[in-house]
């Protein structure tokens, strides 16, 4: 955190989902900030459309936290109850993926979750202060599921307990958040096999009654049984963030049915919202398609740092990849295509390198660039609902400056470089969460130089005819492992076994 | 797993605590073998006593892999229940620790939890297939208590649940595991403060109402409270492996009154005991000393590894760890010492440079030496109840034999040295688990071996009298961001920023 940033007195304004415009930001209880945010369904391989939100929202606890704000960050686990499709049916989706593997469920959710873990280190997002797992939190869900009932807005049918969103929508807005009305939903939907239990296609379920061959079910006062997908999300906000926080935060795909579900949820069940302000991030495209398994563009985390998929030309770093999300703001769409990374990875470079120029600026008497100016608008972008594209282009912009300084057409002082260091630092690191190459690439680097050096040398005494000199620089490459090899093109080396 | 001992054949003989004595392992339902290890409480950071049982179940789980088994590993995290002393009594740590640091508790298990996982990693442990949380299964746990409610052996005081051990022990064996014999146990213990509600002081708690301040708490038929610490174990591994399982691991510290509480609980609710072997690693010293943090012997992982304690002499690498901790016996004590690291060091490296060799290995038309009856000693080692230390005498034996050949005094065939190979990859690295060092490590190795080419190049210039050479290796090598420093020991070299 900042010193001289660490009155909060920022005008952070944040686009409600929830009254669709850019409002202040004003947390309940100052300087604490209660941060929900809906995490992965862990049955297959984390992918593309999990970096966004996970970058978006560590952006949001980084950002908060440089405030000054203490933040407690939740990031659930989906392990359970997550069915197939959003009308209650279909099976489990961890339950599936366990009799495909043959695996317990739970093996399943081990071996995904570490995944995921994984990958978001290596995208160098924070871990979330707290990571609760929806099976690990059954009893605080029954809980949730008495009091609906006794508010009068759950009703149990055949061990099953469904939510009465017709009753509900009477006192309340189902719908406020997605922008849905109800009797256009009911109209338009189908009423699938299996949903007879329910008064109104659009109630859905709080708790399912197991068939005798699910595996994770838990004993309740209604059924052996397991809780409806949206419930852990309610539950778990509510036990660690309080019965009204600030911020709960998704992807737009889960505005509906998910996110309406929770509003509904909290409110039957306590007279009131608890969620204050609700932001969203935008989705990804694959040259322009929805990502999606059936059209063969689905790619992981894991292929796109890789570069094993067929549609990548390259691996692409994880900075790369945060790079290329955080150009675009999080409301907005974005495609994903090889060249768009492409040019991401360059830019990322060119701001890098920007970053180590400063530690060789020369100082000057005077400043000729304004860098408080520079500052100021880089937490004007960030102020503005995150706008980390805008933010960029300022932080160019002082690439530009750095590089003119590095050149001798423009000047600073010591005082200013300073300042300089410290915005780089704060914004690119700090903020943005970027990282330098790790000290494994900065080593590989470093090989490559020393190698053409070697290599100069060699050329040099060849050209000076001492073939002595030559050929003891060949072997004494060879009892350190790298051979050379003189090709047409000039001399390679590869390190051997 | 190897072709050649996928039979699962093998005459495996592991101690069993419980008849203590080796027994031949036969699993209840093979190919599949279902192993429960007690995990961490985390509540502080990993330390020395967490690496022997993480290696030592670990080694257990890659050799029964190894041997053609499926085998379910489940390792618990304790994240609730566990008080300060085993009485029954005193602070939940996790909740004391979440006081200090002004945390909520699961934002203390959130946090030891990643270090652990982290420091695990480094250790290369592979992660189990399952690792249950203690507050995840608190359904499961009460479901437990009341089946040994129902069965007679649990009673109801003031809200809390008790286990009869008594009553138990007059049906069945309370200190079969630990040897301890119930009336010398009466006599010796103290009645502590709040022990009042037992029956008798042997008696521990199922589940103990939680006072009002008390933060993490679930309702139940009998008060709002918290689960007993003994209980998890018994719940999560009948939920996870059955109610009959194959092998119990944990420290030898946990055998009382820990694992004789899971016995007790486990016969008590099912009439049948669910472990069939117990498994214990011993401890280790420190210069001699328990480890405690009253005596400042308290070494963390990250300590280790970085150096940063007074105790420490240098940092030690995480594979100098796992192989100190399997040069001794499982069951054996072991003092840590810096002499004893720095030879583990030793012995590793002389290893892996070893294994390197066999790739340089030149066939001969015959063997002088007899691999087959090696690798058939390397087998009997590990059947033996595990005994890496005579392992690891029978691979050093190898290691002569690959620098004898190496050095032309012993031969070995094209197959042999295949053999060998396979023999020392499955061993070292599959079964022990060892690692190679890192590409970084190997890159910042071959940095070194490639300056010093450099810099011998250029004192060869010097001694030529060229100077315009020696200069212009120097100016490249600035450029690079290497500086060079001319000492009375010779030239040294660094990289700057």
């Amino acid at each position: 955190m900042r010193d001289n940033c660490s009155d909060m007195n920022h005008n952070l304004q944040i686009y409600n989902s929830l009254v669709r415009e850019k409002v202040p930001f004003e947390p309940l209880n100052p300087p604490f900030v209660g941060l929900y945010v809906c995490g992965p369904t862990v049955y297959s391989d984390a992918h593309l459309g999990h970096a966004r939100p996970a970058i978006t929202f560590d952006l949001l606890f980084r950002y908060l936290t440089h405030l000054g704000y203490k933040v407690r960050y939740v990031r659930n686990i989906t392990d359970v109850g997550h069915l197939e499709n959003d009308a209650d049916e279909g099976d489990d989706k961890i339950q599936k993926k366990a009799k495909l593997e043959n695996l317990e469920p739970m093996e399943v959710v081990q071996k995904y979750m570490a995944t995921f873990h994984r990958n978001m280190d290596q995208l160098n997002t924070l871990p979330p202060s707290i990571e609760p797992r929806a099976s690990g939190h059954i009893i605080e869900q029954q809980e949730l599921i008495k009091k609906i009932i006794d508010q009068g807005y759950g009703y149990e049918v055949n061990g099953s307990v469904y939510f009465d969103v017709n009753k509900y929508n009477k006192k309340y807005d189902y719908g406020k958040l997605s922008g849905r009305v109800l009797e256009e939903l009911i109209a338009c939907t189908r009423t699938l096999e299996g949903q007879e239990e329910k008064k109104n296609s659009c109630d859905f379920a709080l708790w399912k009654k197991a068939s005798p061959e699910h595996l994770m079910k838990w004993p309740s006062p209604w059924s052996e049984g397991f809780p409806g997908w949206h419930l852990e999300c309610s539950a778990m906000s509510i036990k660690y963030l309080g019965e009204v926080f600030d911020i709960h935060g998704g992807g737009m795909d889960l505005k509906f049915p998910h996110h309406e579900c929770e509003i509904a949820q909290s409110t039957a069940a306590l007279g009131k919202e608890s969620v204050r302000y609700w932001m969203h991030n935008n989705m990804i495209t694959i040259n322009g398609q929805k990502m999606a398994r059936s059209l063969g563009n689905f790619i992981t985390l894991d292929q796109l740092f890789s570069g094993e998929h067929e549609l990548l030309e390259q691996p692409y770093n994880p900075m790369t990849i945060r790079f290329f999300i955080l150009q675009a703001h999080y409301r907005s769409t974005m495609d994903f295509s090889n060249e768009a990374l492409q040019a991401a990875e360059k830019g990322a470079q060119k701001l890098m390198k920007a970053v180590e120029t400063i530690d060789k600026l020369k100082p000057s008497s005077k400043s000729s660039i304004d860098i408080k100016a520079l500052k100021k608008k880089c937490y004007e972008a960030m102020d503005d609902d995150l706008n980390t594209p805008v933010l960029l282009s300022h932080l160019f912009e002082g690439v530009r400056c750095i590089n003119s300084v590095a050149d001798g057409c423009e000047t600073v002082t010591e005082a200013d470089i300073n300042e300089l260091r410290t915005l780089f630092n704060d914004f690119v690191f700090g903020i943005m969460g970027l990282q330098k190459e790790s000290s494994q690439e900065i080593g590989e680097e470093l090989t490559s130089r020393l190698m053409e050096i070697i290599i100069g040398l060699r050329q040099d005494a060849k050209e000076r005819k001492e073939w002595a000199v030559s050929d003891k620089i060949r072997d004494k490459l060879e009892k350190v492992g790298v051979t050379l090899k003189d090709t047409k093109e000039g001399t390679v080396w590869e390190v051997g076994l």
